[in-house]
């Protein structure tokens, strides 16, 4: 059991830290004959890549990813596969100073107390956002896998900033729209509010949260083992990962429990020769399983904890009261570069549920 | 790899059917020398036991708890701890007409195709929410135990029924008045309303859902692995293991996505010595690791399944669309029933990284 | 993790102990649709009970199973399947007062300091033999199992008794022999004479070990997880499970050790059309994956450790030493015994395998 | 699950190829708080190094261990630590026209099979012996881990190559004579007659097998989880990952076999204050727990695969049967090189379950 690794028959293994010599990812488990290439792993990488845009942290990543194994002639091999991407730009010298002041709604307290202070504390260490990109690593190629062999789409999108809300439902056509701006929110009118709020934040010091919508389409019926391999057990275990989340929901979720019965279940009927339901308030998954309806959760991210503004904390070692103002590069809102996060995490697991299903077979 | 284990050093095998001959519980991994009695165990199993008042199912459960192995003289050997109820009054002729008419909301169909009509299907077999008593049994030793090498607590109760909302804080006093009505909120007035509007939806052949708090006190600061083991990783997957869960939130939730930083931020101070924050928004987590501050958590419940109204849906045989009347003994309401369940799950989880951590010994 | 549980897609998890209530076997895993009754598990359980002859402990117990889940309407359901045997004849008492005298080749010394002498000592508790019926009740599915969907085949044989040896080597007509005899040797006149060494032994209060050979045929090429979970990885776990093995080899194992490359390396050829080797030193495992020959295995098992003969030892409470006689009913040779247990071991992993490599599918 | 990875609470995870660009490890689990160098692991790398005499592989690999990550001003973070060896001296082309003859008593055949012609055939990719070099990067951080938290010490040794056998017993104080030659023999003339032995099967385009002895000790009593993660089975387990391992011993092992009770057993006797036996047949393991004598295993090694005669084998694509020569550099014996690799497994498994007993702290 470790902490540091995710799925049971596909296992990411994440490794590295923020301002070490790399961070890295080793993805076990995939099948034998899957073509992939360092090209479309980095596509998924750079919508995730900072310092893009003003909204963003001004650190300049390059984020290029290598394979170091597992990848034979273009395609897998069946071995495990290691990806890596070099660290840079790293400014270790913001955080020495600030290496016993902690840092509110950070895991420094709980890190240095855990580890005795023998952690990497730069940058966060292996718990900086900058690992998020190990499991996008991994995630792209578990969204190869899903789309080739089953044609599982996963899409995920900002659908609130803050105060401002997507409201309108996506289209299956507003999915193009996702990379259009750069707040990953399908709607151009509610991107632009965004951003603005999000510039706004910026300016004042602060930062923001927000929630991401994740839909998964073509999945099959029978995807989750019961009990405590459900669907959503395992979905939530991958995302609650992410740091900032703070809360997830299915379907309907918290507004369902405010309805009646007869308003939340969802009627089956028949469409086009299929058992379909006439609603989707289950959010695609009862009992745990997929009833092959489209997978919907909803993802809320906290603001993010590092704000320009001056903040009283605690000096750990002094255990005094004391001021922190956080310098560094950092994100007034982490939202934007989280849709291939989510994706790369709901395809990991509904791919490691496709094997364990036997939906996809160990060799293609 | 199975759905129906979970936990890494202390962990819950569950088993048996709804109208099987039993369900079990199979603890493993529990330190030697813990002092533990089946009428411990009986107690909690007892808060969530059917049939006791008319917001429940009038089923007849006596759900008495049997240790059948891994307890000698009184204590707990290391061994794993088998528990056993012996079920008793099932209908399952209730649900023989139904096998082929789909429950809309219920596991029915994913499952029949799931095991290609291999499962058990009465009463939800390996579905239903009576297996929650499994998670119960193993729960109360996990709950013991924290308590007696820890001083940890967890307390569940409802904050919401329908649209009934306890919006009074928590105080700690107000945890001994939970079981003190038959809905488990403990505030007697909004327990009241709650009460009403059950057994109202009860007459309209309805059903409700609503929200569980979690409150876990005394945990230390480091529990929780990084990064796929956070608590909250693996807090939510145990919690979604109980049937129709389908929200989690952690702290300020989905509520804290629309705050600015500067006021989510839970700012550190020092309280007779000890570092703490000031607000408790992170939920007693930061980077998946405890805190040191309580642990809370909100639950969302959807409306039961099961109701008595008459519904459209497909049988699963002609793949005709057809008329349902869910007959049996339903509850309208399965949130009154949660907090133990609840409590157990939160428990299981606590104890497993606790021990994970090192801060309880393998053998006491 | 837990030494209570076997496998990664068929789990089986052991409960009980020697003198508790019961002894009993959760197999988790196993596919829907097999067809499976307490008869056709009772039969293998059979082979390995005692009271049956003069070469065995004269315990008499009926060990007669139950299915208390997982099987409906007399096929698996996909949901965990747990097996009981209800203890009966146990003399607890011969044991009470050994509870200080540590007996030689037992687990009584190391069992006390682990558990800190919470440990259910009486016959061993959780370490005898006794447990060895829960591989049986999960091995018998796992053969069956193996049997319909592959032809798997695995039949295991007393090859040698103290310095007894069968020099021939098996051949296929030889295997409907091996229960025919009480030592389950497939030559009549070895087992004869091996018989009387166990006879012998017994008189003189002393007791002997011996050599099962186990050899599976129809496996299909590619089963084995390459590096840690090869086939001779995973399958010398489960045999060392067993109490008394103290040895494992493939193949032509130790003796291989002392051939040239050119003698030991099988030589391919064609056969019917099949890619085969002329000779099997391989025990049909390379690189720990199987090659499509038969896989061989052999193992050791020290002499047994409960003697009537008067041994000096140590009286752990007074840390003196102490002269000890073993009373109760034992074997004076436990390989007669074995060989039902081996075939499960052997049988629960390579379905295991064959589960993870694709070859049986979740659902029949 | 995945076979690429070992442990429980402390995991190896080994990646990369022998002609890739690399092989890898990931050790996670480690305590916080060790020190550790690149030149302490680079040291035991050394002992296992080809290219250094006449009885090894002409290949020159450097093997320059490089840790990426996971070590933090010279000490384990608890974070994980991924080491490699950058790959240099491949001569692939080598192996490109074996590609479709099968190398007799090679992974060759079950791995084309398994993968479908998709795995990394190379100098035997996944399954070479190569591969080891990753399990000696994370058994040095292991064997240190023991060395300082415990004291235990693990000393592997050659002990048979081909039919030339060391029959002194190992005494303490030869220990230090194992690396001073080249066969790994602590006996000077022994370890002699032994090169000639192997000098002369290069000669004679053949290779040799042999046995290694390990012996661990002080370890504490208690380490082993009953009933399938016995040291014995996860011992072995690890060890028959060594390929060209066919067969693995405890204590008196196979001889044991044929010895009566009264000879095998060992009694209990006091010495200095502590229980120990007198003899030690059961190689410090009794049920499968560590009894505190030292933990003895030996382990067989088939002759190396590759050898220069020429040996009929089959085309996989043609079907035919045809001669093969195996050109490239290889080992003539393998066995002088396994000590440092068994040393490795041993500590690995040891360490694991020193932290799974609670011996060692999570954070030192």
């Amino acid at each position: 059991m470790s902490g540091n690794s995710i799925g049971n028959r596909l296992i990411l293994t994440s490794f590295g830290e923020s301002h070490g010599k790399l961070v890295g990812a080793t993805l076990d488990g995939c099948p034998a004959g899957l073509e992939i290439s360092e090209k479309e792993i980095q596509k998924m990488l750079d919508y995730r890549k900072p310092g893009t845009s003003l909204i963003t942290t001004q650190r300049k990543e390059s984020d290029k990813v290598e394979i170091l194994s597992g990848v034979f002639r273009g395609f897998t091999t069946g071995a495990p596969i290691t990806m890596v991407i070099w660290n840079s730009d790293q400014k270790s010298k913001d955080y020495e100073n600030l290496k016993t002041k902690l840092r509110p709604g950070h895991s420094d307290y709980p890190a240095m107390v855990k580890y005795n202070h023998f952690n990497d504390f730069r940058g966060g260490g292996r718990f900086s956002g900058r690992l998020t990109a190990t499991h996008v690593m991994g995630g792209a190629i578990a969204r190869k896998l899903l789309k080739v062999t089953l044609g599982i789409e996963t899409n995920s999108f900002t659908c609130q900033i803050g105060k401002i809300k997507l409201k309108k439902k996506l289209e299956k056509q507003m999915m193009k729209l996702i990379y259009k701006n750069k707040v990953r929110c399908p709607d151009e009118n509610i991107a632009n509010k965004m951003e603005k709020e999000i510039i706004k934040a910026r300016k004042e010091g602060d930062s923001l949260g927000g929630i991401i919508e994740s839909i998964s389409t073509n999945v099959p019926v029978g995807l989750g083992e019961p009990i405590f391999s459900s669907l959503e057990s395992d979905l939530s275990k991958a995302l609650f990962s992410i740091p900032s989340v703070k809360g997830i929901e299915f379907g309907s979720g918290f507004e369902g429990s405010q309805l009646q019965g007869s308003e939340n279940n969802d009627l089956y009927t028949i469409k086009k020769g299929n058992i379909v339901t006439k609603t989707n308030n289950s959010g695609g998954i009862l009992g745990g399983i997929s009833n092959g309806m489209p997978i919907t959760i909803r993802i809320a991210f906290k603001p993010a904890s590092s704000i320009a503004q001056k903040q009283s904390t605690v000096d750990i070692k002094t255990k005094k009261i004391t001021n922190l103002q956080v310098k560094g590069r950092h994100d007034p809102c982490v939202v934007p570069r989280a849709p291939p996060v989510v994706d790369s995490l709901v395809s990991l697991t509904l791919a490691d549920h496709a094997l364990l299903a036997g939906k996809i077979k160990p060799v293609l």
